[in-house]
């Protein structure tokens, strides 16, 4: 998808089971309610008021009775504002070396339980379905903006993962230009199509399904596996098995296909790897940008096994201690 | 360089001095020996045969008496073999996705004192100079096999930045293609010299000593500044302030210039920020491309003191939690 190498390291090669973090001491137990927990139930008032909410009573925002919420970030890294004089992006600045301007986006917070102690990987089914429903509507709300041009939905799991905040959340950054890594996907898929008619991760999509060497599970809308190319120690992607650019152009039900299997993966994750820190997050097309036939919408979940250091820092080449099939063929096993 | 924009904190912005990993209890006493490491002096029968040393007796290679050791690294993610049948690099493997072949280059480590318990600032001026003398001689020893493209010369300071072993080393990688990080820097780089008749980076480098408000220090022949544009806290740039595109190409007496310099950087990071873990590594123009009027050699050294996490991953855009104003005069004080 990037056209990038990545080194598999050979002569280093670890084993899939070797990557478990050393076993720790019996897991802490969490209350299911923390007295200063900003995202608990019953401390709604300790966050700016929400943009979003499941809860049994619609009529009360900022009370108790929610499953899943979402709110503004309390120290957003980007903000709406009226002055939003932004800078020509696609024109690079005109050579402009030490421009600026006031951030513009947005900067939310899906608080995916009200229970402090459950992780995304202990929601059921149903629970889950709430929290990818919370990011679809999130994106057709925020396209509303013309000026945001793409919202990425992450998720930090734990605290060496980046998680400054023990309560299970997810959160979004509503971006007012196409970031880096996205425009380089769009600009790859794009020259694909044109030469093959074809979208390029429909075609990977086949290959991998064919060979199944690198397929960690699958059902009928949904496939996760290890990239042939993966750049780190189990790197997945679950990826839409019918073409969809974005999830507002998924197939109807997809939340419902995903969440059991996004489900299963997390509980694999945490079973045969310990519980590893990780980050995940959706790749998609543009806001509003509609059904787009080259770009094909994807899940990039990252375990935090492993440092990422000078080399890849200073390259953008990657080696990946495990082989891609080996560490599939443990996490499906 | 890279063209690419950075959000710089306001709302969520910490002070310089916060970045100072907790108080540890008091470093530990490294010995000046370690019986079983295979970096130490009296060790050499333990890893493979150098390739360069500088030592007292030019006689009798892998004894005692060395200063710098440059050897083949004993797990190397590349090596040079018969079978170099290498890819088409530039032309993208023609839609070939499921591309591989033996992987081609060299891995070698650069010990940088015979003392188990000497870091790389701890080392006087003119045993510094012969570390960055051996990254030189190493480029143009290693630019002699065609097939090699570009020599990533890189450090991992600490186990949290990536260093399996504790003896003072760096590493360097020589790759049969130009890494995607390089090749973008190029590419700007060179789109602005077509434009403007100059090296990008003189261009930023005038306007950094201009105003000054981000200079760390300088001498006659460099400057370590932090980036308008940093993408991390810290990240600091020393460049040569007469145009060079790589090492080989550099001003007579470069090492002897940068050695002192580079020291007092270091020697300030360990001070004000308690040693903390660090990548750095040289950014230099292609093996053998002799002197280039737009590509300025230059070294990024990246303090490890937040955690990349999912939007970073996700999006390739920085949130930098520092301003680069306020941590370059912490640092210059």
């Amino acid at each position: 998808m990037t056209g990038e190498w990545v080194i598999v390291a050979t002569e280093r090669a670890r084993r899939p089971e070797t990557f478990a973090p050393k076993k720790k001491e019996k897991k802490t137990v969490l209350p299911a309610r923390l007295e200063n927990c900003p995202f608990c139930t019953g401390n709604e008032q300790l966050t700016p008021p929400e943009v979003l909410a499941y809860r049994d009573d619609q009529e009360k925002p900022d009370t108790p009775g929610w499953s899943v919420r979402v709110i503004p970030n309390k120290f957003p890294a980007l903000e709406q504002h009226e002055n939003g004089n932004l800078p020509d992006f696609e024109g690079a600045g005109g050579w402009n070396l030490f421009q600026d301007f006031d951030g513009y986006g947005v900067h939310e917070v899906i608080i995916e339980t009200p229970d402090h102690n459950r992780q995304l990987a202990d929601l059921r089914a149903e629970e889950m379905v709430l929290v990818l429903r919370a990011f679809k509507e999130r994106i057709l709300a925020l396209a509303k903006d013309p000026r945001l041009k793409y919202v990425q939905i992450f998720r930090n799991h734990r605290q060496e993962a980046g998680a400054s905040i023990e309560h299970p959340h997810g959160q979004l950054l509503a971006l007012p230009y196409i970031p880096p890594l996205l425009e380089k996907e769009y600009r790859r898929c794009q020259e694909y199509y044109a030469e093959n008619k074809r979208c390029l991760l429909c075609s990977l999509l086949a290959e991998e399904e064919k060979s199944g060497e690198r397929v960690i599970l699958k059902n009928d809308f949904f496939l996760a596996y290890i990239p042939f190319a993966a750049p780190l120690p189990f790197t997945t992607w679950i990826v839409p098995r019918q073409h969809a650019s974005s999830l507002e152009e998924g197939e109807k039900g997809w939340e419902e296909q995903l969440a059991p299997l996004l489900r299963d993966f997390l509980f694999r994750l945490d079973e045969k790897l310990e519980d590893p820190p990780y980050n995940f997050y959706f790749h998609l097309a543009p806001l509003r940008s509609g059904p787009q036939p080259d770009y094909h919408w994807h899940l990039e979940i990252i375990p935090k096994l492993t440092i990422v250091a000078g080399l890849e820092m200073a390259t953008g080449t990657f080696i990946n201690v495990s082989r891609p099939e080996e560490a599939a063929q443990f996490l499906r096993e």
